[in-house]
């Protein structure tokens, strides 16, 4: 099994905090997505999604997509339980997990991608092409985050994390998602005190070091 | 058990496909998302992010997001299998639905509801706000449709389902997908003749006759 990824790329970090949390190794090979390495072969036929991370099994199988390795790595090793030990815990971890993604984390990743100079030409995730930066994506990505965290902060008044009293797999999207907050200039400690103590509090767990 | 849904809105198909195809029913509350019941108690508590549909267990838990409601059907009923029987096919299979549903799904979802005269004022699922329609966001939607379906025809070239051999959820996905591309304008049949033929095998199978 080897997990081909950038340690700079957001997605391959949320993979990385999970084996944190799980305490686990794999063998890795480095996608050098500066230098265009994903976009030539032998990662172009393993993933033309071109987006690390990948995990590819012993069998040739390939599993890309973030989550989709995290779910899977789960299956194998199932304690410390990051997506729940019961039907009932995994239905409510999901739904925070979507939420957090579908959101806040996904609308904030694409006004990253319209806003920041190192962006351009990338806007949509593993292409290279010359769809333009448009501001407007911006603005919205940093409104659908307001509607959120609006949603989010009396949740997070009457729980310790996003899916109850455990951390879960839900939160470690939650901190990338706050990151990409921050990268578009998103200041939201003041307005949501309760948030900003959760983000804190994920923040110092040793897995979040990367 | 309950299912919280109202007829027409998609998500709440998605589950409709999910339980025809597992020849599941359930008792269903109509939450009549058109004259805003879903901003009034007693919904309201139950998912402060106002959208259908809502699975609520007998212990009160809720399940919101259709495909975390799915998931757990699943795991109460796992045949005929959806999300895969084996952790390498579970593991595929989410990798499918995620790209469908982050690539393409959710693209087109914004494109649509900043297109649509119906969807002014809620642009953004589960709100009335004065969020405006931006025609660029329907741009970009379109467009990353393109990148998807470009990267999604030579492998339905080789594979009759998204996941490969076996119908699965992502292909539900995929159907409503497809609408959503037919109702901002996309005719994909012409230029992606595999994809066209994927819809319409899916488009014939019972569990789709809504």
């Amino acid at each position: 099994m080897k997990l081909y990824d950038f340690p700079l790329a957001a997605n391959a970090q949320r993979v990385h905090v999970f084996m944190a949390e799980k305490g686990l190794d794999l063998e890795r090979v480095r996608v050098n997505i500066r230098q265009g390495e994903q976009f030539a072969e032998p990662f172009c036929s393993m993933n033309p999604f071109h987006c690390v991370p990948v995990l590819e099994l012993d069998d040739g199988t390939v599993i890309a997509e973030s989550m989709s390795i995290c779910r899977y790595l789960e299956e194998l090793h199932p304690s410390p339980s990051l997506f729940g030990r019961t039907p009932e815990k995994r239905a409510v971890i999901d739904m925070w997990a979507r939420r957090m993604e579908l959101d806040a984390f996904i609308p904030l990743l694409h006004a990253l991608r319209n806003h920041a100079p190192m962006f351009a030409g990338r806007v949509v995730p593993g292409t290279n092409s010359d769809l333009p930066q448009v501001p407007e994506i911006v603005t919205r990505g940093i409104d659908m985050m307001q509607v959120f965290l609006t949603r989010l902060e009396p949740h997070l008044e009457r729980n310790a994390f996003l899916a109850g009293e455990d951390f879960s797999v839900a939160d470690i999207t939650g901190f990338f998602t706050m990151r990409l907050a921050g990268a578009v200039g998103m200041d939201i400690s003041k307005a949501f005190p309760n948030t900003a103590r959760w983000h804190a509090d994920i923040s110092a767990r040793p897995s979040f070091k990367l």
